[in-house]
């Protein structure tokens, strides 16, 4: 058996994780076949099995910077499908030849679905209107067009990239155009779907432990009791603030940078052209965009995203939040709070039986803490604009599409794997409320506030119950005690 | 002559601003006179003059961290003798005394007006509840009521500050209310009145300027040209959606915690009472509040203050870019760009005429880097609320209130000191335009793209004007050419 | 009775806390006397008690920006003073009339003690370099020295402020220099003896607690033991690591921009005068200064205050962590961890008995909390400098400066209010020890580790102790079991 | 032609950048082989051409988040290599079997190498502690190790991943390890050269500018002048500091915590351990690395990296700053500062010759963006460590590793794209430098500042040059002020 796949996996690793500098190892460069494209700084060679033309093969030469892992994330990819399509039936409106606007179409489609991922490997450290990824787009479009139309890769004929696929556009409204496509499409389809999920089974479990009456704690000290239900539903309050939260940044960022070209004015494109390609972009994605009624603002700015990100960001305090609070009233199973009881989903410890890690709590806080890092480069980006334009634009999209991607996966991954097989522990919980000495609150009214600090005072120092100590005063029978401290009085005003 | 006033000065200085490590200085203590107050732990002295009590007096002693320049801001006091005012209008009729509720409301005036701000020496890093805040409030509004009521000082009769003048209420669900109510009133009181004005002094720029044709940049790179007008339009369209993006956090965080107590229950409250004291403060402060609809989240996480301070976050990042846009505009007078002259409000340097620094545009990028810092601190003691209770209250709400601060009067400079005075300087921006290349562009219809690019790259090279390019080249006389390029035919689609 | 001190209050509050828009307030200002100061920029009239002139004025006007809580702070106006005196008399040595300069030396000693710091009124918002708190400095030591000889205030005689008191300098370069001489001073004087204090308390703690032995906690879970000691030497090593990151930074942090001038060229001052100026500064002060090998770096970057509060953060970061820690491990009384009893400083609850806050740990968290934020604000001012200058230094050093203040009294607060009074409560610690299922690993060598699973697994399932399962299982007898399992065993390698 | 590479295209992409939810397609699962492996949860189908087991496989199934491209960083997964075979080594002195010990040693290897990489599939966000990814390189390890003794995959013989490649070790002190070995080789592999590399570039330039007089700009606003090689001076003192500074945070980072087990007393391991692995992983990596003096704060909190992410982030500043003067510099070509020429890389625009884009600034100010956001992230989980136990672990070293390859990659990017071609335009400089009226300053001492102000005012006013103005004046001759006005008298004290 011996050498399982290593040199496999050698040339493999090499290429999806950049451990060299170079994308194609020379494996592979030796079977490598290439074309040339050309721009207007001359010839380059281009592997024969990508769509990619010039412009994209300088940028990777230009900016090896961070490999595989920095390139620009899949949606923002596939919104370029979107928008280039969208554009392409205006521009057969406006004297595009429809033959070549089909054959985009048919091109900007593959990208949409995901099937030309290969042929987009420019990484986020490029120039800072994303032009190249415009052009990477313009490329592999007009090359797949070509290529469905019967004619030569490279050729720019009959589908141009600039001439018919950037048609009436500049990178300079395209790329922010693409950002707002992208991340309102990956928060309608990931981000709130997951949210409204962990809401419900947080809703779910609030219900279903509305009975159970535990020990508040605020200081971290104990305090007057609460149900474990109550406790829950302030969680459930949060995630719902948050899935409102998100909607009300949607009407700012549904609204769309294409049709101001170059420095917002439109030069190059004709009057409607903007409206329009809102309304196709509408129709292809199923959600409601708008044009942007100043295109010098959606051009020099991207407040949008940086108040989306604020969203986001709100999203991560409140699931850090609840993580800790899941992680630490689950914490024990001998020496803590062990309130609750988390899902065992992965041996927590070769040697100690009953150790169950709260990796799931672990995972969203880390998730959390990427998130609000995220902030300060969406934000510190976002006000670096100058003029014109914003030229910080691809990390910007880079770190809000990251956040969005972590929150929807870890929050799909804590729902699933931790807050829906959470059991209250109501043996424990029950004992420790009752130890409390917080319940001696409620005989402040039958005894007067002073007696019933001599109970409590006493019951502290000595270590006995409140019981104990009251009975022992004098103060009350078992009995009577028992009737009056009653925590299921203490639940509401 | 001689000693104008340094020994008034001396410890004047050392009061206010804490050089020393004591609130009052020897000399000021051998006239102080002092009185007993008391609470559980002990007895105090308190200056004579101070209505404060012992929890606040021992709050000055354990937490003597960072002196009078972190005391909580005068907003968050006035605050409080709104809802301690609103509180006691509803404790009547819940079995108030009327006397003692309504000495309690006028002393509470008393802190409405600002009167009283000097008895309110607490800092921020004090209990992360703010309970000793809640305490300074309680016996400040106690003492005054006593005193209005003929009583004694520290007496705690007929008012007691526990019993009356936080009848009903926790620290918990009281700071909270005040939070909210604060910043909420700050908002509504400097925030949005000084985003309106500069929104509109930017606005009138952007007509007066309309008609101005200049270069636009993109990349810091001469491109297609606009007018000055819509240059500014772009920031007019920042600041109207940062008043749009304030007013949509304000439905979240006019809801108030108050009725919640201790953790969230309400115990030791009356069924309704959170409806009715959050319409009282709705009257005395004539905005309109709600009761928060869940307590527990009100009380245990902080995300309605975190989403506004995104939001506040937003506003910074915009006039950091607007900030930089113009001191760049007018940067010069003869070695930069020189196409805006902002007023001179202040000697630059003493050797050189015409030395206009863009102070204004300073202060407020220095605003901007300041609220982007405080999103930080604001998010990451957002996060940290640990079960029933978020102990991070007064650190939080310093930032957000600061941030208003700074965002409001940082604002209202700027469109009074700068904005306001802005002039064009037309030749200047006429003379730019005319020699740029980027005028090429529009005879890209007449003469073909390799003809124009020749003509561009040829004026380019040598150093002359397009237009002598173009007629040393044969493509056209220079009349056909003035006919041909004019810029105002490039400002729109 | 009645009125005590509202009067006088109001009007006091309304000058130092700025609840209004005005410095001095129509009442004062009824009584107030001006002189007239002037600058290029005409006349302006002064209050007559106080020393600053025209530009002084004219900022206080001009920034009207957060109100007397953002003025600059106390530190930076006595480096002022330091840096003054140390130009001063090199200055004599290159020609400055000896009377004129020693005028300016005592003036500047009455800045350096504090006593003038009322004359000192600006804001962290103005100009960008710190001018206007140069000329701030210039005109109060002006007109002091001018007083001290016998002058009229505000003739500029025979002390000008800029010809004598800003000879040799611009504020270019001494608002920088006196950036680093405040911030070294307030390190050396504040920070590491409050962070000695704090390692020594610490460290005191851990020896006396070296006998306990605790169950550890891993992922909030139970794990193996080890002594409270060990626990505590961690704290104590991160403390001392950030005495020595502190320490690490000071050698950049004590360079010097002086003598750079306007743009960092030197000139208009004489060659030498760098160097002799450090070598004043640390003799005025006792702390080693050493001018900047690069003055071009030393006024358009701070990079060394960036690498400083840098070094703070860690600190903030460390504080977090073992303040949470200790909150934790002092929770309680009945349902928390209850290993630790931290000083009781204040009632926590005015029904609860037995209820301690862990205030301190509350205040010093929430310090961390500002110091993180802070190191945004920093970062994002220090990456904004501009060709020959960076124009955020007032806020760059308003957060440097508040982050070591915070840092110094909350530690100082925290030492001597909680660490020095912890006490551990061995009884609970042994007990939640002892009941630990953790021990069994130590059995593993014995039993095999399958058969220790067996045990461990019995003792969870069933809610018994580790020896109970152990024996009812036949595997060992009691003695045997207590012969073997013993935790003291655990906590070494 | 037609449908070149789609399919494969199409599969390979859902491979690496996981547009779908899984890591293996449908497609490729159909022709997937597995085998059976076991942890004590039960079995679990595995690839298998993987070499991982359960434990990953668990892991790739619990924390689907964030897709391939947030999985642990390559030089990681190679410092895992490096620590399993230190231990390996000084294992078979306390007894491991030496044929079990070499072929780890060898499996280790091809970790090291990066042969391995494809089989370290997990993701940042899982476990806290990193567990997940220490039993990932056990059973990788394992595997290979059982291949090379010609065993069966999977049969955990008689190669174990427990008993055998984790002896001694925990992941609680391994990860850390790993974290820092990591860290610290990329540092000196990757980062330092690149500084190295840009300081050495800048210094050229610096050197080769040291003749070109400039205007120097302050406030935006012209100032005095200096050389063009004075300016970049700065540039390359920054950048010199910054290296300084990373070697400064070394020693702490250097520190090892293997040897401290589960909670840090070492349990499981022996006297002498720590130090033997740590002289090992010296000898392995060339670099000196120590054992770390306290383990228990080696494993709980992670304050060296968030120390060492304080000097990236500092580095970060420098470059923004850097990049920022360039591109400004560099601005035009008709209507900015004109002053550099930067080389040309790619097309600007299609349609205007002589746009030339800053792109490599505008990439390494993007890197900025995001190293400074990184350093909020690290801050955040640095500081939310739990008593014996920071897990936030991945999170952590996951941002670190990325600023230090963005920042060595970018560097590297911009040296070699930017900084060596930059080339000064030496006309336009002089021609600004001419025209600026602070050139006046020079004559304050032949006609004293009021008859010097007078021609400088004159100028301004009249657009003219000063020497214009001085000669209309009758101040000087046009022959005098040549004399006189020389900028070359002004750099320099």
């Amino acid at each position: 058996m011996a050498t399982l796949g290593i040199t496999r996996n050698f040339l493999h690793s090499r290429l999806i994780l950049n451990t060299t500098r170079q994308f194609f190892t020379t494996a592979q460069m030796s079977n490598q076949q290439y074309r040339i494209e050309k721009d207007t700084f001359g010839d380059l060679e281009v592997p024969s099995n990508r769509y990619w033309g010039a412009q994209t093969q300088r940028s990777l030469q230009n900016f090896d910077i961070g490999g595989p892992a920095e390139r620009l994330p899949p949606p923002l990819i596939k919104a370029f499908g979107v928008v280039k399509k969208a554009a392409s039936i205006v521009n057969i409106s406006y004297g595009l030849d429809p033959k070549v606007g089909e054959a985009i179409q048919k091109a900007a489609d593959d990208v949409i679905s995901g099937k030309l991922i290969d042929h987009f490997p420019l990484v986020v450290f490029q120039t800072g209107s994303g032009t190249q990824s415009n052009m990477n787009a313009n490329e592999v479009i007009s090359n797949r067009a070509i290529e469905i139309l019967g004619g030569v890769l490279g050729s720019k004929n009959p589908v141009h990239p600039n001439d018919h696929v950037n048609m009436s556009q500049s990178s300079n409204d395209t790329f922010p155009t693409v950002m707002h496509v992208a991340a309102v499409t990956e928060i309608h389809r990931s981000l709130l779907p997951a949210l409204v999920e962990l809401r419900d089974a947080l809703d779910a479990k609030s219900k279903a432990f509305d009975h159970i009456i535990k020990i508040g704690r605020t200081h971290l000290q104990d305090a007057t009791p609460l149900t474990l239900g109550q406790e829950f539903s302030g969680y459930v309050q949060q995630i719902s603030n948050g899935i409102d939260r998100i909607k009300d940044v949607l009407p700012r960022l549904s609204l769309l940078a294409q049709g101001g070209t170059a420095v917002g004015t439109g030069l190059n494109t004709q009057k409607g052209f903007d409206v329009r390609v809102a309304a196709e972009v509408s129709k292809i994605t199923g959600i409601e965009f708008r044009t942007a009624p100043n295109k010098f603002e959606a051009l020099a700015a991207h407040d949008a995203l940086v108040e989306t990100h604020g969203a986001l960001n709100v999203i991560a305090c409140s699931l850090m939040k609840i993580g800790n609070d899941i992680r630490y009233l689950g914490s024990g199973p001998r020496c803590g709070l062990g309130e609750l009881s988390l899902p065992e989903n992965e041996p927590g410890s070769s040697i100690m039986p009953g150790k169950v890690n709260p990796t799931q709590c672990e995972a969203i806080t880390m998730v959390a803490a990427q998130v609000m890092g995220n902030q300060t480069t969406v934000s510190i980006a976002g006000a670096s604009g100058q003029f014109e334009l914003n030229v910080f634009k691809p990390v910007i999209i880079k770190n809000v599409l990251q956040s969005i991607r972590l929150l929807s996966d870890g929050v799909r991954s804590l729902t699933k794997n931790c807050i829906i097989g959470i059991q209250a522990n109501e043996k424990r919980i029950n004992t420790l409320m009752n130890q409390s000495l917080m319940l001696a609150t409620i005989l402040n009214s039958h005894l007067g506030y002073d007696n019933v600090a001599k109970c409590a005072k006493k019951a502290h120092k000595e270590g006995t119950t409140l019981k104990e100590a009251t009975v022992e005063l004098g103060f009350l029978t078992p009995e009577e005690f028992d009737e009056k401290v009653r925590p299921e009085l203490m639940l509401h005003p």
